[in-house]
């Protein structure tokens, strides 16, 4: 049964707890595996690759498998029906137009002497895209890394995703890459694909960034290999935190708090609410929509360890509650949802209104799923087309311009004991 | 001696040995120091940090002088001159008119059906700063990391930077800091002072993002609690590429070269030209510049290993050795350096034509110079405004949106198994 509290002090306990409920007390024993795994792959490339499929996946994986076949693809249209095609489409448009506003462009302005200064935006070279398989095999996954890969122009676009029984990849998730237009496919997962992408094997290309959620050992991975490459971020279990007040519909909001749930026993779901009536109501249609879940244990699981129901004295409590959460996933189920939202400080996507279940953000409203979790939201943002972009800055200086500057930047560069600093432009002015 | 080479592929080689330099083959015993540190730190708090001072500064650092006081803050106005206090305001300026363009702004937009989306930009609620001591207290990294944050309207920032000799701190350090508007500045280094500002202790607050430069341990302790708290990067040591044609003046190329090599003896310094006769006068002129430079031992060993020229067939090949080494530093000391500029793929930095050496940037260009190093400028940027930013997605729908989308939706979540979702717009719309 869901937990109802009422105390403040306990409510910051229980939410603390809850949002550092992703890290074990000792990751290193995964960290020494993970970082064998990457060890060996860089030194044995594919062959490595073969060999941990078969442990940890239980495939064999022959060589010529690894990558996806066109005609693998091709069938993978024969194996969804037209309505998920059609709705994969849908999805895929509206996600595009939504990462096409306000793309980072490049710009120069022209200053006093002739100094040019500006910012040049350029994408990345190659991305990786990480897929995960089995339970977690998302087509809606494919589609948010993928877009804003391609609306920021990247030249090669690569996926990897883990092969389940008999080598199989999700359809769904191979109709989506194609929908995007990625077509070159790997079949790999787990730390290994992480590995693959970041140092490159005889058949997979290493990438300049990385993205795309994953198991513990992927996320581990990821953190490994940053720096040698980029990652968007190291994500961890999903959740939601709902603020709702005494109009609030108990039957959407259980519906809304279970939709978290279902993901993964790890998952969290929160609501935050000035309405103790509304508090119980939700409790008992929590139970009740549970009944006859098709994903019964694990959405029970994650509502016993990390669901919680929080009764506040006012909206602005909730909100410094959540402020201190910081969750991936925000819901404003109440009456005047943006004057709420003035209170909010850090969320990754946040909700509005009683007509806004995460679930329409998840698949198709536009903005990008793959969020900060964890309390991340404290500091990070949702992945973008950003995430496959960088920038240079640009200088230009006339001599003229250097002359004016040239005793200041020698004074700084003498106080930082850097001569040649100070000669680099003492020697052009003098 | 600066080495000369005009083989192309030897050239490859080369660079990808020099932007390999960073990494040491092993780097665990480092690793499991710096996690010893942050778990005695996070346990031991403000007790950890003074032993560490004692064992890796030696210098035994009495509770109460942990924050620099106000009047060792005042008083180091009085040790600088006045021509150095008047170059840091100039600097502070010229970088806070760079850094208040084109600052990420919220915004939404109404599309059909009463739907809103956008985006809400917010500053994250705590900075903090790592400024080195020593050798390398620089002014220059307090303004380039604190400018950002102050713009970006971060409510608290505070600076960590670890005490030298008597506990002092660099009086141009603290100028600069005052200067910028930080008055929270704690006498502490190292690994052990990233662990103070990710985990907090009596003393000191835990942070939301730790940004600046430091040595291996620093960078590791960054990487290690990144998850924890958003990092600016993990820097490496500093770099500089100069692509130089025919009319490029040697005497320049050369300070330039030696501007970057005396930073660190690890700096990396390369030329590439297409003009044999202008290499072998570089070449020259660095030893020439070397003879009574005061940093002569450490730079000679930068540009002995870490140093190179390379005669190359065109401006072209010289572009393409660059994107391979994705330069933190790029110049173009060529005739047409924006007709080059199309040629670039990633560097952090590029400074255009013979008047715009690097040490413009450095101090007082505007544009920051904590930038992308051994190699990750394929994929990261400069520090920014953004660094200190993150946002929010907003997504609210109407019922009669939500009801047009509803039947999407669901196919889409009961592809992906995942029932509740589906209920989540069902119960809401049917």
């Amino acid at each position: 049964m869901l937990r109802i509290i009422t105390q403040q002090t306990e409510a910051q306990t229980e939410l603390k707890r809850i949002g550092g409920r992703t890290f074990d007390d000792d990751m290193r024993p995964k960290e020494e595996l993970v970082r064998e795994i990457i060890t060996n792959v860089k030194t044995q490339g594919d062959t490595a690759l073969l060999a941990y499929t078969e442990k940890f996946d239980q495939q064999v994986l022959p060589l010529e498998k690894l990558k996806v076949s066109g005609s693998e693809l091709d069938a993978a249209y024969q194996q969804i029906s037209q309505d998920l095609l059609h709705a994969i489409q849908l999805a895929c448009q509206k996600i595009e137009a939504f990462h096409r506003q306000r793309i980072p462009k490049s710009w120069v302005q022209f200053e006093d002497d002739e100094v040019v200064l500006g910012k040049r935006y350029t994408p990345v070279d190659r991305a990786g895209l990480y897929v995960p398989g089995g339970r977690a095999a998302y087509p809606s996954t494919v589609l948010m890394n993928a877009i804003p890969a391609k609306v920021a122009k990247v030249p090669k676009i690569v996926m990897v995703t883990p092969p389940g029984e008999d080598l199989k990849i999700n359809p769904a998730v191979l109709v989506a890459a194609q929908e995007v237009g990625i077509e070159e496919i790997y079949r790999i997962g787990g730390a290994q694909a992480i590995a693959a992408l970041a140092y490159g094997t005889e058949t997979i290309p290493k990438v300049d960034v990385i993205t795309g959620p994953g198991n513990i050992y992927v996320t581990l991975a990821k953190k490994m290999v940053y720096g040698k490459v980029g990652i968007d971020s190291l994500a961890g279990p999903s959740e939601v935190l709902i603020i709702a007040d005494h109009q609030a519909n108990p039957v959407y909001v259980a519906a809304d708090l279970l939709a978290q749930a279902e993901h993964d026993p790890m998952a969290a779901a929160i609501l935050l609410t000035t309405d103790a009536t509304l508090a119980y109501k939700v409790q008992q249609e929590v139970s009740r929509q549970l009944e006859n879940h098709p994903r019964k244990i694990l959405t029970e699981k994650a509502i016993a360890h990390y669901g919680l129901i929080v009764v506040v004295d006012s909206l602005e409590t909730a909100a410094e509650l959540s402020n201190l959460f910081a969750p991936e996933h925000l819901e404003l189920e109440v009456s005047e949802p943006w004057d709420l939202l003035e209170h909010i400080r850090h969320a990754g996507a946040i909700f509005l209104g009683n007509s806004t279940p995460e679930a329409v953000g998840d698949y198709l409203a536009g903005p990008n799923h793959t969020l900060p979790t964890s309390g991340a939201a404290r500091y990070a943002s949702a992945l973008g087309v950003e995430t496959f972009m960088k920038h240079s800055s640009l200088i230009q200086y006339s001599p003229v311009a250097l002359k004016k500057m040239s005793s200041t930047i020698q004074i700084l560069a003498q106080a930082e004991g850097l001569p040649s600093h100070a000669d680099s432009v003492r020697l052009r002015t003098d």
